[in-house]
């Protein structure tokens, strides 16, 4: 199936012509990054918090440490919401109405579970460090049984998503044209500094691999 | 008061080592981008949904449509959730559990109302405006009534909020630092690319000074 089904929970609401459903272009989106901000509630207060993720297939993953409130909660199992946001431009417009900013966002909804098998852990550990630098599994030394036991890991299928993009210059007022304004677009992204080593690494031992194929680089 | 009280609303629990109150760091993250994670529930399901703010003093401005769903929901006054994340940097470890991300996040808790005064709701849309481009407002047309009407504004007063900071390098157990893995951060940040303007500006018009005083510039 190539594209989530409209329902109440994942409708866009404003500006449809914005809004997809499509799973390729929703996926595609969520594999442009590793952030997303997650949200969940306790006793009626919503909470929204930032953790990383990553995407195999249908299941978004998610880990910190077992004593994290965040993730005891969204394994409660009930619906989650889960948002990443990519800022791709600030849109200035000849008036102040007609500025925005240019963006591809992804909703998901879903029910997470904890994982409890120590292989399916691990392969869920695999699956959001590639996320961030493709092939660094493979460089580093692995997660260990009490590592593996000090973290708790989450997968929540994508029951529902919708992303929603805006791209293109400002729309003015026709009027406005002749306004002695600049109008256009500052595109943005995120973009990576230099490496620098922790001062540890043994002699001969240059950058890695996966850092050429990291998120941002 | 230099510090928001700490309660068990915004009490951090994971890494407290790592968690700030302190009212001046929080609002210079907040002050350092525009974009923000609110979150809100209709009928028990959360939803998180990016959009841009300004601060000034103690309140977080929003704006969006008349009809937007997420502004009716947050105008009704209940616990509200804000969330702000700049990543820094991606801290890679010599073993995949130490590995980290460096960031700042600001988590605001408050209770937001709708702006319905249009000198209030213009005066809001400035501080938001302002927040992007510090000096765009005095550059572009304000809104007319007709714009103002159909924009919906928040206020949120901020209650209660804390900070959370990662910094530094990555942290390896002892016996690792002899593998052959190299261990560091790569810094990350948001950058502007060059400015393209909609084509149909004046000539004459250069870039505008706000630009160069932008958020990300």
């Amino acid at each position: 199936m190539s594209s989530f089904p409209l329902t109440p929970r994942n409708q866009v609401h404003r500006l449809p012509k914005r809004a997809s459903y499509d799973r390729d272009q929703i996926y595609g989106i969520l594999d442009q990054t590793f952030l997303c901000h997650a949200g969940f509630q306790v006793e009626g207060q919503v909470y929204v918090i930032p953790t990383i993720y990553g995407r195999r297939e249908d299941t978004i993953y998610m880990h910190g440490s077992a004593a994290s409130r965040m993730l005891k909660e969204l394994a409660k199992g009930f619906d989650a919401c889960v948002t990443v946001t990519l800022l791709d431009g600030m849109v200035l417009a000849r008036s102040a109405f007609h500025h925005s900013v240019n963006y591809r966002s992804v909703v998901l909804f879903g029910q997470a579970r904890a994982l409890t098998d120590p292989g399916e852990k691990s392969a869920a550990l695999e699956i959001i460090t590639e996320q961030v630098a493709p092939g660094r599994w493979a460089e580093v030394r692995g997660p260990n049984e009490k590592e593996l036991k000090a973290t708790s890991v989450l997968a929540m299928p994508i029951d529902s998503a919708s992303a929603k993009v805006r791209t293109g210059g400002p729309i003015d007022d026709e009027e406005d044209y002749t306004l002695p304004v600049w109008a256009g677009v500052v595109p943005v992204r995120m973009a990576a500094g230099t490496p620098a080593d922790d001062g540890r690494v043994l002699p001969g031992v240059g950058l890695p691999a996966s850092l050429s194929r990291a998120r941002f680089l």
